[in-house]
């Protein structure tokens, strides 16, 4: 009899068991019951009335979805009037919004790469990034993690269009990238530089104004940025922010800015209205770095393995993916949800959990936070 | 002097505009001024009160953003909620939602293809289908549009795993897959069949059930359904169906479900609302259809070339991408708007204006629709 078209799943399944590697979902109820270290919502603003209060008034006044691409019926002058205030924020000349940062760092590295080219990409970059550089067609170089002396001498060795991509803080260690010698490395030999700043937007820099500002970057003629509007700005989507010609040259002939409905209404909204309380309330950006460090000093004072923070990202490693499994559960009861990131997430196969400090944690929840982690460590 | 990276730019900005394919934003005010021929809202939902509302309620009970992936904080019972509905509706085992109808496609393609595999891909696939098909490292083949037969040879000549992926109702020219012909031939070579049913989801079939269900696929172990939540429920987001150990396999491996932020509560509660909607009022859909068949016996007549749709998509056939443009722009200016598909839009080069049918215009809307659009007609 004639196998049956998905029976291989079954075999992957028994495979993943094996591992330790099965994931399943786990939807949570409207009313929190613990202590949240686990999601991107950076500043607490995804649950603000101020944010929300505005997802609703964006609802009922531009609809419940956008009806199309943004080149038909998709855009709004209230995608507009985002895309102006980060444009503005970011000191960058022009924004773009996306239904996700997923599909802006396609949309960036597929309309800026192509055959022709060459992507220099390094080796801790965000799966969306790596897809990018697949879609993009273009010859993909993956350079050591964070070492613009790599950069230099493969740039070195290319004739033609050329582009270095880089995570500003990678999201599985926490660590940022250097940023200001990687775009140093990249004009010294005319390429351009692409920075994912889904983690240090909103967190790093003044106000927040994220990595590329931080690092002297703001509105250069060659580096784009792309951020996501679901961690700092709790909401959804992305956008890449850019020269406006590169901004115009993603709206003629980036697929996932031409094939994909626009951003809703609601999420747009409350990107908006987010934005304008990190302009207006800058100090929330540093209140978001100051627990990630006080979570890293006092986790390394009680003996556990923690990578330095740079934004809010704090990685604490553990022996196994069961380890890690089992940690994060014991975590769980105790009322403290944190992130547990297994292969394939962790590019070098170490599990780890993954705490994000957030800026409207009090100083209770922090303390309580490192005591229950601490008492729930696998031994060594 | 070293060229700027972006220099590349202004000369493709100079090819486009020789070629008259510039594409340029035009975002709208909040309230309509013109009448609505151009997007996706096929059962007029996106501004229904009872979706809008369960919108605005999302977002105030749950977030204004889901706040991280499905697997770490992301998933609410409010998702499990319009999976459970969906999947019961449409007649599958499970179902998964995704940000957008791209990320679902590109899940689907990806988790389901790899190296290994070989996907037969129809010449007139949505682009979503075939960056699924080239992220997903399989080897591709592309078969003349909506033909079993090549799909056959296709798959006689193949070992190993397979599937052949089509769109349900083809997104230029509103036609439909010959779906219970490609279902057997999948079957006869032990190959599964991927259906992308973004326009014939709450159109097509009975109380709009969809295309895989109106060709007696639903709940088929062989068969795996992407949907989009932006077109007929109004809102934002896609969704893939199928049988539960599919899901499973896309919950554990499919890099846009993992990496990606889970879709905002606002746009989950309006897709809930609208899926509640359709099903006690299963006339909507067939109204839908009355109105593109309306639109395609009227046009027809008036001796303009229209292909006749099998959904709610009416394709008018245009000269040239500048009279397309042209054309559109007269519609507008009469209060008409109608979507205008150029290259890179359209496989075959043939530029046309896109006329979407949606079941909540009135006789006098379509009448009139249909008056401007004959009378702003270019020369033959």
């Amino acid at each position: 009899m004639r196998p049956d078209a998905f029976d291989w799943i079954d075999e992957e399944r028994v495979l993943r068991e094996k591992a330790g590697l099965v994931r399943a979902l786990r939807p949570r109820p409207a009313v929190a019951t613990l202590t949240d270290l686990a999601g991107n919502d950076y500043l607490g603003l995804a649950r603000h009335p101020a944010v929300t209060g505005a997802a609703a008034d964006a609802a009922r006044r531009w609809g419940a979805g956008a009806t199309g691409s943004r080149l038909v019926t998709g855009s709004t002058e209230l995608h507009a009037a985002l895309e102006t205030e980060l444009a503005r924020f970011c000191g960058a000349e022009a924004a773009l919004v996306f239904s996700s940062g997923y599909t802006a760092n396609l949309a960036a590295l597929t309309a800026l790469g192509g055959p022709q080219a060459l992507i220099v990409s390094d080796a801790a970059n965000h799966a969306s990034l790596i897809d990018g550089c697949r879609l993009s067609r273009a010859r993909t170089e993956v350079v050591p993690h964070a070492d613009p002396a790599s950069v230099r001498t493969v740039l070195a060795g290319h004739r033609g269009r050329a582009l270095m991509v880089t995570d500003s803080v990678f999201s599985v260690d926490g660590d940022a990238a250097p940023l200001a010698e990687l775009a140093r490395a990249c004009r010294e030999h005319g390429a351009a530089l692409v920075v994912d700043d889904a983690h240090g937007f909103g967190v790093v820099g003044e106000g927040g104004r994220g990595g590329p500002a931080d690092a002297g970057l703001a509105g250069a003629a060659d580096v784009v940025t792309t951020v996501t509007l679901s961690k700092s700005l709790g909401s959804q989507g992305g956008a890449v922010l850019g020269p406006a010609r590169v901004i115009d040259h993603l709206v003629n002939s980036a697929r996932t800015f031409i094939f994909d409905t626009a951003l809703a209404p609601a999420a747009t909204g409350a990107a908006l209205a987010a934005l304008r309380l990190l302009r207006e309330e800058p100090e929330r950006a540093a209140r978001v770095r100051e627990a990630a460090a006080f979570l890293h000093r006092r986790l390394t004072a009680a003996g556990l393995q923690v990578a330095p923070p740079d934004a809010a990202v704090v990685s604490v490693r553990a022996p196994s993916p069961q380890a890690a499994v089992r940690w994060a559960a014991d975590c769980r009861a105790a009322g403290l949800a944190v992130g547990c990131f297994r292969p394939p997430s962790v590019p070098d196969g170490v599990s780890r959990l993954r705490l994000t400090a957030r800026g409207d944690l009090t100083g209770r929840q922090l303390d309580d936070a490192v005591e229950v982690i601490v008492r729930t460590a696998p031994a060594a």
